[in-house]
């Protein structure tokens, strides 16, 4: 709990205009990022300044394709930001409603500001947000790193690089479901996430395969249907022995009501949210709701995980993986060590450029 | 924008304990206030403080009867309470995370404990919530003052007293209502807010009051009809020329989608909701939900009314006169300025002790 930031004058805040920027950035994978459909290489994004004073907010808009948002469509909403007629930087909650009041979706593009300016606010505060929301770091859990569908070979491979977690995230949904698992099982009992990507189509099957997946360890399932198909999955959630997880299915504050009683828990993305303020917010709803929380990311650098980071003291699950997977962060920020989250002193989201 | 408080060494939080005393505390009203039920001349509070280092938070639970709770409830929750076991007071999240688990109801009790920690919090921090929430103070709607059901001769000399409020808030459902809106005319055309307490039965007589109301230049009508009626209420929102508030239909934030499409909008307490934490929350899923925003308060002192009142500038509509009703306040704190809410900059809830 030591806070390094020198302070500014906090009575001069309102003398001057933020100065908002951004550019393109091309994340860089480790290794082809496989789902059930799709596989590629890098992740399109955009990284964001906003500046007052002597002080920079960073925030960044990952978007894998599937999302529909990219570099075009995050430059053009860009362009229709004017933060110029903002001189309070400590307005978080009215400068994001009026940028989420410009246009409907671009949720990347607006969580890339949204991160920004906490970051501005919390270094103008000299506190992390963490501290900010009231929070206790020592409630990170641990986090899960993800294995793709691959071969036996390679999966071998991955589980045995991936040794220093505590929990492995497994992709399923591909056809070769009991192959993935047996060959993890063969190498290590660490409890095991699954998460299917709406991969199955029928509910019985997929109640089969759960009750499966229950005597091989694993702790969760996270979207094992087609997120339009309701009935079935709340059927699924109420006969399955195992939480089920909201990823597809569920974007901003409004549909963790849509996904109560059809999931036993909600995967809360920046990246889909539009990001910290909401993000908070549908934990709130959630927690009230009884259902179980799980954070996660995309393919990120280090500035928007670590911005969600920030929350993860409210959260049971966490899947923080997106900058590890990278070869080009150019942030340094929340890190994982022994597989725990683990949180800095740092104010605002807690990132240094490198 | 300035901030008085002197701060302290923000790395000693860890070292002492919390400090949490209460004592009960009549509120006295200036007159007796009536609803469509009953009647009564004092409304049972307790005082609460939590003291750290050379800080004091205070807090309130006003309990007027028919809520349930009173003096002796509160006393009986207080005694389970342990906060000497938290050295951090900024953990504001995991503390009343704990509060709210020690047992189910005692809403205004729970609250009392959620303002005083806000308060300290806030003067641990050196800033005011509206601030910290990231709020612009100029953006407070005016309050309404209340009239309550009385004979015509004290309605009218009540308006007359009140002629600084730019709204006045009337009570109806007593079943003399064409009289007092026609009272309350003769005298001034300010725009009314309708408070009905439940106090109609029938649907089709509601719409066909509300249709005569809105032609008088009122803006809404709360709580018309039976909370548990939700298919009549639904069908009356649908059919109505004004919006319509939940208030005895709506406590705390899993009651804000229940009250989707069968309200128009939500009348958030904090002797409803259990604090400050949880009217936030709710603010936030009731814009989500496109929902009017009214804050409300019950009689209390200006310390519980200064505390909600912090939310303000997120609200439409507001009716925060419960201060304004009693003679024996002993707080001083947001002022009602040519009829508009106006927050200061003191830190925490914006209080000073009288």
């Amino acid at each position: 709990m030591i806070y390094k930031a020198k302070l500014p004058n906090i009575n001069s805040f309102q003398t001057k205009a933020l100065n908002f920027s951004f550019y393109p950035y091309d994340l860089e994978l480790k290794h082809a990022f496989t789902l059930a459909n799709s596989s590629r290489k890098t992740t399109p994004a955009m990284l964001a300044e906003i500046e007052y004073e002597s002080f920079i907010g960073y925030g960044e808009a990952s978007m894998p394709p599937y999302l529909g948002e990219n570099q075009e469509t995050a430059s053009a909403f860009y362009s229709k930001v004017d933060l110029s007629q903002f001189n309070d930087p400590l307005l978080v909650d009215e400068i994001l409603d009026y940028i989420d009041g410009i246009d409907d979706g671009n949720h990347a593009a607006k969580a890339s500001i949204d991160i920004a300016l906490h970051d501005l606010a919390g270094k103008l505060r000299g506190q992390p947000w963490y501290k900010i929301w009231g929070l206790n770091p020592e409630n990170t859990p641990n986090t899960s790193f993800t294995i793709g569908i691959d071969q036996a070979d390679i999966v071998r491979q991955k589980v045995n690089e991936a040794s220093s977690f505590k929990i492995l995230k497994v992709k399923l949904g591909a056809g070769n479901d009991k192959e993935m698992i047996n060959t993890i099982r063969s190498i290590t009992d660490v409890p095991l996430y699954v998460d299917v990507n709406q991969g199955w189509k029928d509910k019985h099957q997929a109640l089969e395969m759960i009750h499966w997946l229950d005597e091989q360890g694993v702790v969760f399932v996270e979207q094992p249907m087609p997120k339009t198909d309701l009935e079935g999955m709340a059927w699924l959630t109420q006969n399955s022995p195992l939480p089920t997880v909201a990823d597809e299915a569920l974007q901003r504050l409004p549909d963790v009501s849509k996904a109560h009683q059809v999931y036993s828990g909600i995967n809360i993305k920046l990246m889909k949210c539009t990001g910290m303020r909401e993000a908070h917010k549908m934990i709130a709803l959630a927690k009230s709701l009884k259902m179980e929380i799980m954070i996660g990311c995309m393919t990120e650098t280090s500035c928007a995980v670590s911005a969600v980071a920030q929350l993860t003291p409210l959260a049971k699950w966490a899947d923080l993986d997106g900058n590890l997977l990278i070869s080009n962060d150019i942030f340094e920020g929340a890190k994982i060590i022994d597989g725990k989250i683990s949180l800095n002193d740092l104010p605002g989201i807690g990132i240094k450029k490198l």
